[in-house]
């Protein structure tokens, strides 16, 4: 049987999902409330839904896309919402990036309905959302993960179960964790080389195959010794899953002062009007604190 | 004509290294404090050597191998030291990780000797010092790094001349702060996977193929889950390495919070007993400060 597919949320990463899922064959009901977004995939074949609650009502499988957890809250526990709408035997899927104890709080109230409920954050961005190349953790029971496995991989592809509900989003927040201070991380150490008159590009290549090699050396590093701030993941956006990390480490009773140190310079960051630039731009934080770039050393 | 080689310093580095030259066929001529490790060498064949004074004398070539600044400055620098017996034409080779204004000095001082010199500090440790395996990064000038190849290629492998006096020992301090960051961004992010109650064995294998992956996540990562706390490299050489980093910046006029917070955090695991464990065990840190143990959780 052919799950019907309810698609809530088709903004840059939801949209390009959604075809995907369309492409593939599943009768899908999309929802967004900008209109246009929703027409698009309309004109393609899905059929526009008209509120969360009757989106879930015409669903086996509900996949929601949003931006953070009080818009999860109001689309699936409010009002409307897909909660009232759920059929006993359906499947949650949110693929936001949201508080691991609202991911929780939704589990529990789709199991109070006869349902079942997957976190699902993403990573990859834009690029992998419209390539279905999205890195998808998982956090829920084994059964509702074999079962919502074919539709993720319509969208994925390192696709992993890491636990119990929540478990996903955890996964994703300890993700923004490493990925937001090893940028830091990074930064300190090209800009140390820059301001002692030594080329950060040669430092770079020198430390790539050693101890201090990582993904974030190559691409971030390089992003910030050729001055690309163009996104890429906007520092608005990662700004948002720090401010997760440090609530959720505050509810578990948990001190993190690297990850706090580095959500408060992505907040002077966007003071300095940086909210869109890509997160790699953290350098400049560090520049302003030496007063000096390192573009001006490099060239 | 085959260089005679001044070997100083026959520590956990030094020694193999210096064997190394010895198996290679170079004319050697070692000194160290300890007179154990001197008899060793000269056993294999190499000639004991009384002074630094002495050993620059008798040498084409001579190296260093040194805990730290002060002990560079007083075996170069200092009454009886390398530059008193160095030769017009000879090649000082500093492979000790030391302040990067010290290597300038000790650059400065050959010059005006008439010699040259080549600051060379490696990473790999141990290990890599015993399989000739090193990390050498290296600053000086063009004509005396080629004369330097040859030698430095039979004690490492990837051997890179980054920029003049001084950059090599700036490269290496760049080395040190990301892996020292790294560390501490690994600590929380598998930290508030355990304190969530999810396996962080789990979250570091579903966070390997992305954005957050590196040779830290890796192996030190894998350490702190096993709490496999033996070193590998010692907690109070990578602090030592933090000052030199940290005085480095201020020299320059650079800040470096998330640099001085590791350091710090490595400060503190020396005062609980913890200065021959592996930087990995930084974990325990930001353990301390959560009253919260990993191991509780991954077991």
């Amino acid at each position: 049987m052919t799950e019907r597919i309810g698609f809530i949320g088709l903004g840059i990463m939801g949209k390009p999902m959604a075809g995907h899922l369309l492409r593939a064959g599943y009768p899908l009901t999309v929802l967004d409330i900008v209109q246009t977004a929703q027409d698009e995939l309309v004109a393609a074949g899905a059929r526009a839904g008209t509120s969360p609650q009757e989106v879930a009502a015409q669903s086996d499988v509900v996949i929601t896309m949003l931006p953070d957890s009080p818009e999860v809250e109001q689309v699936i526990l409010g009002k409307q919402g897909v909660l009232e709408g759920l059929r006993a035997g359906a499947l949650v899927i949110d693929m936001s990036t949201i508080l691991p104890s609202t991911a929780r709080k939704v589990a529990a109230a789709a199991r109070a309905r006869g349902a079942d409920a997957l976190d699902a954050p993403v990573s990859g961005g834009e690029v992998g959302a419209k390539n279905a190349t999205l890195t998808i953790m998982v956090g829920g029971a084994p059964a509702a993960f074999e079962r919502a496995k074919p539709i993720l991989e319509k969208m994925g592809k390192n696709i992993t179960l890491v636990g119990e509900a929540g478990a996903g989003q955890i996964t994703k927040a300890a993700n923004q964790i490493i990925v937001g201070v090893t940028i830091a991380a990074v930064s300190e150490a090209l800009l140390l080389a820059a301001k002692a008159g030594v080329d950060p590009a040669k430092v770079r290549e020198a430390l790539m195959g050693g101890f201090a090699s990582s993904r974030i050396l190559e691409l971030h590093g390089n992003r910030m010794i050729q001055r690309a701030f163009a996104p890429g993941f906007k520092i608005r956006l990662h700004r948002k899953d720090m401010n997760i990390v440090l609530n959720t480490a505050r509810e578990l009773g948990l001190s993190l002062p690297m990850s706090a140190h580095v959500a408060e310079l992505m907040n002077g960051l966007i003071a300095h009007g940086g909210a869109e630039l890509d997160h790699s731009a953290l350098v400049t934080m560090f520049e302003k604190l030496a007063n000096f770039e390192m573009g001006a050393a490099s060239q």
